[in-house]
């Protein structure tokens, strides 16, 4: 396999962009990318898009070709576009695809894109499509929901490893926290523990404040081949690895809930492929959907052992200047959560701290980065690990 | 770039398969395909999944996990899973992802599957829904919907090149002759030119008989590397080439549009990657969504001079025993057009005709094998070339 080079990063602001549109969104992103990377139009041999479900959200299937035509790419340069789809993973998967089409040889350079327009339907309706992430026969249809399976997972990690409600609430105020940082994030404001606790149920016990918003947003990525990357960079950020591994897409029928399964076997093939353990990692940006699921996804990626999430937290070992600060840029819960851009948004943090680029949030010598991609309640789960090679 | 070769292939009975839900069809065909190869799920690295529009039609995303969980290859064996989109591309461009997968070195044994379910709702929410792969923004807000833009293309093509409504009608004559022979097929009937000519305008001068139905279906296909195919099996089919090529998503934005430039540079890339040329094909499955399509299609992929497809057709060089037979699987219009199953139902077809299989619809001595998907009205287009091995 040929190695692989991401050289150029943007994203948009996420929030509530209601003056905007999915493709023009896509374009901002995708051209902060491209001039990022020093690259022009004409370079490009292919684009990939991370996308949920923009045929429910903006009645606009094939967006892939969309977002391609209105970069520019399509009318007279025919470059090739494909979208990649596997829920709140879309986007890492959408970084695969082209990971793939590079180091197999057929391509050199490509764009990779997430974006999601989740804002523009009711909040009822948009949560209703974030559930078709999972079984619609065997769960939606009898009243689950994203949100209450997630409850479920949280409701069972309290009562085996004792993981307090406070320790659930401090994932979001060191994740607001981090967003305070990022002039690009949802929520740029700290929040207290107090406001956590305080806030509304959305399925018990979890709280409006522990689960990730309903955004818009767009994030890009210019890979390129070893070749031809140091062309363009003497910043490259080699990908060394992605990990990528299915469980059953309804909870019920898993082995078991305090686990994520597809989270630990995504991160054994890419540690495997990377020749690194979780030791090796600087920073890492996970998917923090929910507050349990960014403790499930700090045991399962091995950072701590299993159960000891909530005390790590608890200690702030996962904040800036701790032992291995996660979601520098706020994560889903503070950066925004534009289901396809997720993917996506969290390797341009990656890449922005290895770089050196984070600024306010940079974490000191970060060399390697993760990042971690879920998709549904864990029926997909995606581990990239990059290296700074400056 | 490592060779691929495709060791096993299977389809549903394509139609209206109210009995049957999504999951089911995709079962069906997955498994015919792992058993025509000899493989066991221990020995498959992953799966891709070719899928236009579940969210919409029977709302569940996230199909690729769904069809990993129900096949068996999720819950113990954490195969990872993927969807690809580009409407009616949806299936080619699952099996490129699946080609690449293989060729970058990273899996040996992939499977390839394509689905859609499109008869469960309203034959009107399904064309609204099929429309989404048009631009929504520009096209189907003002009232234009899939069929009507074909029909701006037949307008233009019979005005330009003389084509005539009787050449039209024999694109659909001719696929129902090809049907009748396919035990998978939706519609095994012949039919009389009369029957197209007096059948009801959906899009004048485009009636019934003109445009491919909708669908409900599932193909699937096995992939190896060389080093294993032949561990499988001693009539493997060679991947000899993908091309991919876009175009602008709106009609109106196009160069010009007698002719489909997303086919013509998608073909030029897959001759170009396979050292071939159109007078080397033998068999060929082309994106028959109306009979326009296929008209252009034969002219875009070069098999006939530009202008002059409706005279082969008139001519009945397409057809079983003609110069080049084209659709012998009855193509979208006679076997049905299932939207994400067609672009692998398409390579199916070519791989039975490679092998020998195809029964009473064999190509005599048929050694390469061409297929061509066409996503909207040609914003993406995809050209496969395969070659038998045998």
């Amino acid at each position: 396999m040929r190695d692989v080079y991401v050289i150029g990063a943007g994203t948009t602001r996420f929030g509530e962009l209601w003056e905007r549109s999915f493709r023009d969104i896509g374009i901002e992103a995708g051209i902060k990318a491209i001039n990022d990377s020093g690259i022009t139009g004409n370079d490009i041999d292919a684009l990939y898009i991370g996308n949920m479900s923009a045929g429910a959200f903006i009645n606009q299937e094939h967006v892939g070709a969309l977002i391609a035509d209105y970069v520019g790419l399509a009318g007279s340069l025919h470059i090739p576009a494909t979208r990649v789809e596997a829920a709140g993973a879309s986007g890492a998967l959408a970084f695969k695809e082209a990971y793939l089409s590079i180091s197999s040889g057929m391509y050199d350079i490509v764009v990779v894109g997430g974006a999601e327009k989740m804002t523009d339907i009711g909040d009822e309706m948009a949560n209703y499509i974030t559930s078709m992430a999972i079984d619609q026969e065997w769960e939606t249809v009898f009243g689950a929901t994203y949100a209450s399976l997630q409850a479920m997972m949280a409701r069972a990690h309290m009562e085996r490893y004792g993981t307090t409600r406070e320790q659930l609430g401090m994932v979001s105020v060191i994740n607001h926290r981090h967003g305070a940082l990022n002039p690009d994030a949802q929520f740029q404001r700290e929040i207290k523990l107090e406001t956590v606790l305080k806030s509304g149920y959305v399925a018990e016990p979890l709280r409006v404040f522990d689960m990730a918003p309903l955004s818009d947003g767009a994030a890009a990525l210019v890979l390129a081949s070893g070749d031809v990357a140091r062309k363009y960079t003497d910043r490259p950020v080699k990908v060394k690895a992605i990990g990528q591994a299915s469980d059953t897409i309804s909870l019920h029928d898993r082995r078991e809930i305090c686990t994520m399964d597809s989270t630990v076997y995504a991160a054994k093939r890419a540690y495997d492929m990377a020749g690194m353990g979780p030791e090796d990692i600087d920073v890492a940006e996970v998917y923090d959907s929910s507050t349990i699921a960014e403790i499930m996804a700090i045991e399962d990626l091995g950072f701590f052992p299993k159960g000891e999430g909530g005390k790590a937290v608890e200690d702030e070992k996962i904040a800036l200047g701790g032992e291995i600060p996660i979601n520098t840029s706020g994560g889903l819960k503070a950066r925004g959560h534009p289901v396809g851009a997720t993917g996506v948004a969290q390797i341009v943090e990656i890449v922005k701290q290895l770089r050196g680029d984070a600024d306010r949030r940079q974490v000191k010598d970060a060399k390697i980065g993760l990042a971690h991609a879920v998709g549904g309640s864990g029926a997909t789960a995606v581990v990239s690990i990059l290296e700074a090679e400056i």
